[in-house]
């Protein structure tokens, strides 16, 4: 049994690796994002950086580390850096406790779809919709995590 | 072998996925100590927040960056993300070189034991309690790195 | 098949599991390079670490958030969560799909070689090496979340 839990052939693992994949991706987005903002403001926080990019396209780059556009998406990406890791990990461990793949996809479901609108309405500065999506991302990974504690011992 | 090696009738497994989910929670139990230290100090990094916060409660919360418990707190939360997400890749990996069960278990009960008492320490500042757990629970990590290491290949 | 994918035995997963743990060391080296410039130049984030280090050492150190050196060791460290989790969780999933050997190890060696580099340029304040860097770890992850994401199913 257990040997091919792990497979993509087992249709709970197989959308586990998607929706992983998918909250990474979203991540590397937020990521680009950063540097696009960045550059878009003329704001970097390291002197090499301002220098280089005014080398390149003849700007007036500052060194600054307090611009408030930069730190929301800082803001952002840290917040994902509390989240999607433990996704990650209890989310395998989720899938070797053997649940019931409808369940189990409406669990990955939630949570990819709640980090992508929290990311959504934390930049567009949308509250209270910013803490509802991040409750919702983080109960569909607590109820893994009870799952797996129940499956689990000490 | 290799077969039943990542499940929970392996009780190497089942304490790694146990004590993983624990420090997830506590990593968890310091976000929602976040929001309620902002939340009592009245100090929100995000216009957006205070704004929404002040309309629910009637309060006069502000948008600062500075205070100093919030502040304690994210760092305390970055510590933990720079330590518990290698714990939960390397933990899964040194159970697959198939310790033996009681050795394992005290590296994931340790592990486990110096991340709650670090936070513990680095809530009530006490130094240098707060060195001595942030350095058991890297020695933990650093003996699986080790094993996994001689096991491995490049 | 799937049974013994997850095993030292496979090639893969054993160069899987060194290049985790190479880029876990660098992860640590930075952290443990932050404490040591951060007890050189005698610049503390918390009031009871510059306390508690001056009674040892009998030395001046003070409490502040701002030295130009222990903020740029800090951004490094903060770009490594961003990337170096990705890995770990991607490169497994990446090594269940069953790749080529040979294209595998590119991928981990590139990576791993990657951060390092970067490490040493962000430090340096190298640029456009850092950026190059950090693209090359970037485009590696990429390449396996891509290979992943054609395994897998939503």
């Amino acid at each position: 049994m257990a040997s091919t839990v792990l497979s993509f052939e087992n249709p709970v693992f197989a959308a586990y690796a998607t929706h992983a994949c998918l909250v990474i991706l979203k991540m590397f987005v937020v990521a680009r994002y950063t540097s696009f903002i960045r550059c878009r403001v003329g704001v970097f926080t390291n002197p090499e950086d301002s220098k280089t990019f005014n080398k390149f396209f003849d700007t007036n780059a500052k060194f600054r580390l307090d611009n408030p556009d930069v730190e929301r998406v800082r803001r952002l990406h840290l917040n994902d850096l509390e989240n999607i890791p433990a996704f990650l990990a209890v989310g395998l461990l989720y899938v070797l406790t053997g649940p019931s793949p409808r369940v189990a996809l409406w669990h990955f479901r939630v949570f990819t779809a709640a980090r992508c609108l929290h990311t959504v309405s934390y930049l567009a500065g949308a509250q209270p919709w910013r803490t509802l999506f991040f409750n919702a991302g983080m109960i569909s990974t607590l109820s893994m995590v009870v799952q797996v504690l129940m499956a689990g011992s000490l």
